[in-house]
């Protein structure tokens, strides 16, 4: 078994990371925001500052809503959201797939902090459709639909299947609301931009951490009326910070930075993923991928391929993977893989014959 | 009246500033953590990594507890060092003081989010006495103690208060917490090491960004289960981010540059007191202070005096004051001094020059 320790000495030693955006020292990241600083006189005090500001008016137009709010992360943001959508539609039951982060990762906030109610609906493995939808008979406040879903290997629904479910839960009188932390991703998938895909949603959810690389942060679109509650639920959450500069500038510079680019990843994502669905017994889900992300499944068992893909690290310093997981099916594994700038320096025959050597 | 804007464009030319510990420009911070970052490898993630741990160690040996737990705000702090004592104590009521920060700034986070009862204690002008207290018949989880009270001009009670008050919450089965958002502040007053006061609680909170001067950031230190509690509520609460790197090097910098300090800046503030108590018609509260803080009770309406305060700023570019507000006593203004680094810049001379003229 590999230890943390070793993980992160072998981490430190790459100098090419094939998921990601690559490596960056904390000292040349901190760096690189006091030159965003310059221009900026004084922090933000509180959620009001003008580069905040500024950056909120910014978000709120690329995503068409009149109104956006920046927070300090994606729970405090869809927390937030679920729970002013449910005090408007007077209920507690707010809807979402097996996957989602409320589910998996916030310790069930959505419940200890708000006392909402979350139903299930959809398959694990795949995305929902509007037939595990037309089950729901109870009442609930809002349906939530992640675009695209991460756990998942970035699966999207299409036009058709998305447009259908948004109507669904309108005629239900609820609202929809988007967990687009990845939203950048969907984009291509969809050729649309982003605000004509933000404009089937009430309220947006998106994240800067994730595919655009800042240090943290998120933001909340929607209704201006909508987006003055939030403020009050960001400060019942502790997250109305005394500044939230660094991370805004980060967030900012991020955002400048990247938001062209899901198109390209997205097509070194394919064809990454015609490279890997070529070597035997290798697989890729979805296939083609719908975004720069994919499930890659492999055979062999995972603590032994990890294993393996360190001592490719520690040899070529090429980082593959950091986490190989165990799928439903015994002898495989699984890697999810987000490509992003990091493979820009790897060469698409250095793809196959690393791939090759680790199931080898 | 004054505008926000002119406010800051007057604040912009000050080079000098009684309360507080000055003003430094966004990117002159920011590169100073830059400096901070160099031997830190990599940033943490999602609360793990070598440089948070180390300083959350640092912070729990300073209070004299066995763990401690770095989180973005005192707001999210303390709620959730509540709702784990309402837990454990099966009972929703804590108590604390009208002017607590938990009742006051945080929109009432306390019973949104977590379904507490906030039972009041004591006269809002002044510190919780033991007769206060004797009155609560119902059950409760905990009672908080703020050291120093920052409402009410940094009052303290007295060592043998405070104990006989801890006391009394033992003996109802209750736990106690300190609100030691400036902790640093009350421990010339006490002549005792902050873990000495420490001590007496179950569980403590510390802040980063007020008397030490940090970006934002706040920590809660008590037991080792009761903190790996904290840890899930602070997932729950969104600020389990996926790095805080920023802030937690901006905490470690402002406490090792400032913790020594304290007494100093209250042997200033004393003798600010003595300055100011001695022009006519100004009082200081409490005379002399407890603490490094105080509040300046000025004859004069409060527009017209920071009106006057802005003009003088405009000309000296000396800042006297950020605020000045109404207390119950018409005709009169009441302004809360800080004294930290900002007023070693500012002589006694200069500080009886300026009020004079502020309430001439």
């Amino acid at each position: 078994m590999v230890t943390e320790s070793q993980r992160r000495a072998v981490f430190q030693k790459c100098t090419r990371f094939l998921p990601g955006h690559g490596r960056r020292p904390p000292n040349e990241i901190l760096a690189a925001l006091a030159g965003e600083a310059r221009e900026t006189d004084d922090a933000d005090t509180y959620g009001e500052g003008e580069t905040l500001s500024a950056f909120e008016h910014e978000i709120a137009a690329l995503l068409g809503k009149p109104a956006a709010l920046f927070l300090p992360s994606g729970t405090m943001a869809q927390q937030i959201a679920l729970r002013i959508h449910a005090e408007h539609h007077r209920c507690k039951t707010v809807l979402f797939h097996p996957t989602c982060h409320l589910e998996l990762w916030e310790q069930k906030g959505y419940e200890r902090l708000h006392g909402l109610h979350g139903r299930l609906c959809g398959d694990p493995r795949r995305v929902i459709r509007l037939d595990d939808l037309r089950p729901v008979v109870e009442p609930f406040a809002a349906l939530l639909l992640e675009l695209p879903q991460r756990e998942i290997g970035g699966q999207l629904p299409s036009w058709e299947e998305l447009t259908a479910q948004v109507a669904w839960a309108r005629e239900r009188g609820a609202a929809v609301h988007m967990d687009g932390a990845r939203l950048w991703e969907s984009v291509p998938f969809y050729a649309r931009p982003a605000a004509e895909i933000a404009a089937l949603f009430d309220t947006v959810y998106v994240s800067f951490y994730k595919g655009l690389g800042a240090l943290a942060g998120a933001a909340l679109a929607g209704p201006p009326e909508f987006i003055a509650e939030a403020r009050i639920w960001q400060r019942r959450h502790g997250g109305n910070l005394v500044t939230l500069l660094p991370f805004v500038l980060s967030a900012r510079a991020g955002l400048h930075e990247r938001i062209g680019r899901f198109e390209a990843y997205r097509q070194r994502a394919q064809s990454i993923a015609r490279i890997l669905a070529a070597i035997p017994g290798v697989r890729v889900k979805p296939d083609p991928p719908h975004t720069n992300m994919m499930h890659v499944c492999l055979p062999g068992e995972p603590d032994a391929l990890f294993e393996r893909a360190l001592g490719i690290a520690d040899r070529t310093r090429v980082w593959l993977a950091g986490r190989v997981r165990a799928p439903e099916v015994p002898g495989q594994s699984l890697l999810e893989l987000y490509v992003g700038d990091g493979a820009t320096s790897i060469t698409d025959a250095e793809v196959d014959e690393l791939f090759r050597e680790l199931v080898r």
